[in-house]
């Protein structure tokens, strides 16, 4: 289903990049456009975008697929501005972090062929310079629907995925962003503040060990990025933090007590969570 | 200086078994002791411990660099039970994530010769199995002696480490425990509290997405060597999980006021200290 479709991608970054770059490879046309202009001059120098588009994403009415991958704040205007042109198309979606809002702004424009995506697959570097062919190989992708989207729409949106290797699965917008928040926009914030915490020392990302660069590589993801990312689930990711807080509240008080038994029995819990897979 | 030296080794997990791995390829003789009988075994029966040492170590005064890589809180119970026969070791150290407590027992003893090692480096996999060569390649040791070590020792304690791959750093034992809190020891709490926060809510670590796991596989490190480790630097752990805990506060309640300017200024800054290596 991807062989000689017309796709268009809004945003070549990290994701939207390595999509150009999988879906011309499996024979798609792919039409992009980014807000820097040298980005879609080298995609389509490098042959993974076959037709740049200008803002207006004026010829974008020839795609059938319309992938929407900027910023999660940017979402609900890039679909507002392809509304009145989106009657060919028979999947429009995105691909962040968040899916509430998205899906909220696609049911107000009466988009229903709009499915929100979010891939779980991406670098802490962020733009075209990070994408790469097979990143969403094996990866899991959310699929949010709600009662008005064509049941066509939902399938299209599982051919795009699965046919870049990715394996899918569907949820509510809601159920997604809860549990993100716990998965996904944690870990994001524990690495930012622990970053905060130990620059706050005078010591650099270069004096941790192996297992502490790996801990926080997330620190170094796009602070824009997170913002909006965090703003979009801004609840539930204090909720998120606000445990986290409370589970290092206990580990220190049983340092600060000197209580090893309850400490070990607290990291023999965390060990096995992790070791249950 | 390797090559014929006869090193025993105490302890032959993770970090000793590379230890071993690594000397006998540069063709010293290694005696070994496990506390796990079926690990001597494996070790002598591989070729990379030429004499295994029952419990009592009998036979260990025949070598000139002696190793202790057990759980920090049995190196001082090893350092005592090997004081008496010490007199021909030109070099005893030990490989554990805290010093203080080790360069201490040590003075205790007599023992000048003894100088503390910490490799950054490891796995949180543990045991024998875990252990490879070539894991000190690149790494970072730090080497703490204090007033009364010998000289000679630290400069065997160089030709150990150099003779593995490693970079080693001379400091003191409570400057090493301090600096380790942060860049060390906070990682390994904060990936145990997220793995409780997150399995708190039912969730799996098989539900993170690659920048998660990689963030939280210091969760599945050993409880009981984490635990030794955290009882030793008690203290100074505490401090930098509280350091943390405020750093979480700050986002949360910029989250919870909906300040996204604070919310980037913070994670620009992260993301700043992250990038600067």
């Amino acid at each position: 289903m991807i062989q000689q479709r017309t796709i268009a991608i809004v945003g070549l970054g990290v994701i939207g990049g390595s999509l150009a770059r999988d879906l011309a490879a499996r024979g798609a046309r792919v039409m992009g456009y980014d807000r820097n202009p040298e980005t879609v001059r080298r995609a389509v120098a490098s042959g993974h975008v076959q037709v740049a588009l200008d803002e207006g994403l004026t010829g974008s009415e020839a795609a059938s697929w319309l992938i929407i991958a900027v910023p999660v704040d940017e979402t609900a205007r890039v679909l507002a501005a392809i509304a009145p042109s989106a009657d060919n198309l028979s999947l429009i979606t995105d691909v962040g972090s968040t899916k509430r809002r998205a899906v909220e702004a696609a049911r107000e424009l009466g988009l229903s062929r709009f499915v929100g995506s979010h891939p779980l697959a991406g670098d802490h570097r962020s733009g075209w310079s990070a994408s790469r062919a097979g990143l969403f190989a094996a990866a899991t992708v959310f699929l949010c629907a709600d009662v008005d989207t064509a049941p066509e729409a939902v399938e299209h949106a599982h051919a795009l995925w699965e046919g870049v290797g990715a394996r899918t699965t569907v949820c509510s917008a809601t159920e997604h962003d809860e549990r993100m928040a716990w998965v996904s926009h944690l870990p994001h914030m524990a690495s930012f503040a622990m970053a905060l915490a130990i620059g706050g020392q005078g010591l650099g990302y270069g004096d941790l060990g192996p297992g502490g660069r790996d801990a926080m590589r997330l620190a170094a993801s796009s602070p824009g990025v997170w913002r909006a990312i965090a703003m979009e689930n801004a609840g539930a990711i204090a909720r998120s933090v606000g445990a986290l807080e409370a589970e290092l509240q206990q580990l220190r008080e049983a340092l600060e007590r000197g209580d090893g038994d309850e400490l070990e029995t607290r990291l023999a819990l965390a060990a096995s969570w992790q070791g249950a897979g």
